[in-house]
């Protein structure tokens, strides 16, 4: 890995404290670090060396998934140093990029320039902007550029963030962060049949009923309001880490491919989703909020009554929805998506339901469709479904074949993104077609929200979500299935 | 299932106590009964009724999986009565006979009669004899008999001893006992396909690469020298449970068949089971003998230093063989099979190896066979292995997909094969055209040994038995699964 510079704009915040410093700590006792590396983090208040220590420490011993150890603690932070930092004022950029050089010099890096933008929504143009002016992005090594969600608010806000972006970094140069990519389990569904001729065996358009995306929540809105209430689930969970994970369950390639390989088949995935239109939407999609309620045995309010919720507010606090992937292999197979808060279960996962031709057989009582499990949050497994006969031997019943990975030695999703983006791989990242091509299907359904042209259906805090989510895959002969 | 009388002969022995009665009582508590039942246990021994209950009773608080409650003892024990029995006096039958009649006319229990001969081999056919002579087998209702292994202990002795029973019993009345047959995971063998197309699909005669059964001991001769010494792992372990796995393994029908069609499949097996010759055994069969070691952390002494074994003896306590079943389905992929005594592990299972196409690419560093694994013994799981990326994402490594059941709530092989037996079920017995086909491919095998014309392999007490066996497997490539 190249000797480089990393340049964190948020150092005191929390996704730094909770993430990223955690993330470096462990990359670095595993020697996935380069050799001379310089980390400058960047914020408005005005902290001494020694508080930014501490507040690295304190994240490390809150956060990090290793304990941190005391006898090199002192090697690892050497690399770190706090630069007080006003994101709106150009004399910042100039003594930061005079601040830069300094340790370049002083440790002999290289102009290899990592800037990671750990700041609100609206500081991304401004100070990508500005890195340019400056001429900090103009280094004789390479530069780089790490940015969280949101990427825009709709089609228009997003192609307009990402050419402003462009002005100052290639698309190469660009890595945008959506951390369901770098959670292992996801990781892994690149890699899930190649090497397990029993999977690809079995992971065939013919044999395939459905698939199933469920990312479930129990938590409510909480302190979130101001951002939640006018984003939705259908921003802060569909556009993003849904439509990833249907285009990593949908990428299905037997042979070993390239990073180039993969951004392409995504691409191709999102250009054959079949289109949200007025002639589809109201069987296809689900809206919905949640009432008052049960989660943990605990009554909670109804999203109306959160504080900071606008009054009548029709915010979607659900999503579901019936997609199709018009191309070869996945015609006619459907993938049900669904996400929401103050559900009954805290669940990331995709199932795979195999078309069951048993079901209805004599002497096959009890006997239910076969599931591929993929739990991703907050179990990593995988698992098969089967029918084995029941203890007396009578029926047929269903046995969870599983596998858990142990969640203590599982690098954190962070710990991989960060990894890949220093080292210069692009593969878990969201690169533009997709979040462009992304945007442009949710858009007529933003649209049609905020039209209200589509019911805002309730459900209780606890339940299952609402009716109409089970509907739409009654329809078809199917039901989720809850686990 | 009808009203009946359950004749127990060996009513103080090992095997009723262990297993026998446990088996009765977990059917009882299970409703699984006839409504009027006479069970009459029989023994040389001067017991009294009190003692024979307190002998059950005993039995139940020791071996029984569930615990045993008084509250209903009074009621099940009502159908048990003792009876002082010599087999080899004629009086006894006719005394016997009486008694039958006796409690047949107070419990107003038809004339159903079950034998269950759980005595010394030597007294099977004298006993048979003597109840058919004595007028009991002749009734106006239905009659069984339940038998145990050995059956025979050569193909002649097997013939002699078939033609014998059959002069009392036809087929269809005799229960040969292979208590592997009752284990739910051997049970679960027959449906395994059938209800779960993901199985149907890979379970695939391109895909498997061979199969590996194996049922290994830890324990040594003990106190059975006499016995063993004779018999050797042959005739106690492969002559029936293995190459019933074998039969079992090899049923493959993706649907439901008719216990007779089991019966017929099976037989179609071991016909198709290719023969033992001078041309062949040298390769595919290795016999070998233990010697001291260390099993469990603790020193054991060699086969030839155990009590009971004869200077010199050349019998087998391992067998390992390679077989192939010479039929469209099964054609040139081989059966491994093995059994032993002092050996690493106790286990019984088989496994199912998938080709590995994947192995020798690029980019599949680490992978393996994806296995198919069925613990039959201690464990009653099944399971997958797959590849899956490694916690560094670096490389593969071997993954379990496991399913356990819970052990508790498990029947006893000899509840699902009383049960059976009780009910006429023959599903899950050996019937006589297998076992006369097992000892007909066996013969040769038997007769090699007795000629010294195989060598002895030793293998020290706590390994993974000779090293012969496992040449077997590298020379088609292969390797034992050690799990």
């Amino acid at each position: 890995m190249d000797d480089m510079t990393f340049v964190l704009f948020g150092a005191s915040g929390d996704l730094a404290k909770r993430k990223i410093y955690p993330a470096l700590y462990n990359l670095y006792v595993e020697g996935k670090m380069p050799s001379s590396l310089s980390v400058v983090g960047l914020g408005r208040r005005p902290y001494s060396q020694e508080d930014f220590r501490e507040i690295i420490k304190e994240s490390l011993s809150t956060f990090s998934r290793r304990e941190a150890d005391p006898s090199h603690m002192e090697e690892f932070l050497e690399s770190f140093r706090y630069f007080i930092f006003d994101a709106m004022e150009p004399q910042s950029y100039a003594d930061l990029k005079a601040f830069i050089e300094e340790r370049e010099t002083e440790k002999s890096i290289p102009q290899n320039r990592l800037f990671y933008l750990s700041v609100a929504p609206s500081l991304v143009e401004p100070i990508t902007a500005s890195l340019q002016k400056s001429g900090i992005t103009e280094t004789d090594g390479w530069k780089k550029l790490i940015v969280e969600k949101p990427f825009g608010s709709d089609l228009h806000t997003a192609r307009h963030l990402n050419a402003e972006l462009r002005k100052a970094f290639d698309e190469e140069e660009i890595f945008r962060i959506d951390h369901y990519l770098g959670k292992p389990m996801v990781q892994n569904l690149e890699s899930l049949i190649r090497p397990n001729p029993i999977l690809k065996s079995l992971w065939n358009h013919d044999q395939i009923a459905n698939v199933q995306i469920t990312a479930s929540e129990t938590v409510g809105v909480g302190t979130r309001a101001g951002y939640y209430d006018k984003s939705g689930a259908i921003r802060d969970m569909v556009q993003n880490h849904l439509l990833q994970l249907v285009m990593m369950t949908a990428l299905h390639h037997p042979e070993k491919l390239s990073a180039k390989q993969i951004e392409e088949k995504k691409s191709a995935i999102m250009e054959a989703l079949r289109p949200v239109d007025e002639g589809n939407i109201q069987q296809d999609v689900v809206r919905g909020q949640y009432e008052e309620g049960e989660v943990d045995a605990q009554s909670v309010v109804g999203y109306q009554e959160e504080d900071g919720v606008e009054e009548g507010s029709n915010n979607d606090t659900y999503f579901a929805a019936r997609l199709y992937i018009d191309n070869e292999y996945w015609k006619g197979i459907p993938f049900y998506i669904r996400t929401g808060k103050r559900l009954a279960q805290k669940s990331t996962r995709i199932i795979i339901e195999f078309k069951n031709e048993v079901e209805d057989e004599p002497d096959s009582e009890g006997a239910t469709s076969n599931l591929l499990l993929i739990e991703i949050n907050p179990n990593e497994s995988i698992g098969l479904r089967v029918n084995l006969k029941d203890d007396g031997n009578e029926k047929f019943e269903p046995a969870y074949v599983n596998f858990t990975k142990n969640l203590d030695e599982q690098p954190e999703a962070y710990e991989n993104l960060l990894n890949d983006a220093m080292a210069g791989n692009a593969t878990y990242f969201a690169h533009w077609n997709e979040v462009e091509l992304s945007w442009q299907w949710i858009q007529p359904i933003l649209e049609a929200f905020e039209a209200d042209d589509l019911p805002l259906h309730t459900y209780h805090a606890g339940s299952q979500g609402p009716e109409a989510a089970e509907k739409l895959l009654n329809e078809d002969g199917f039901t989720w299935w809850e686990v």
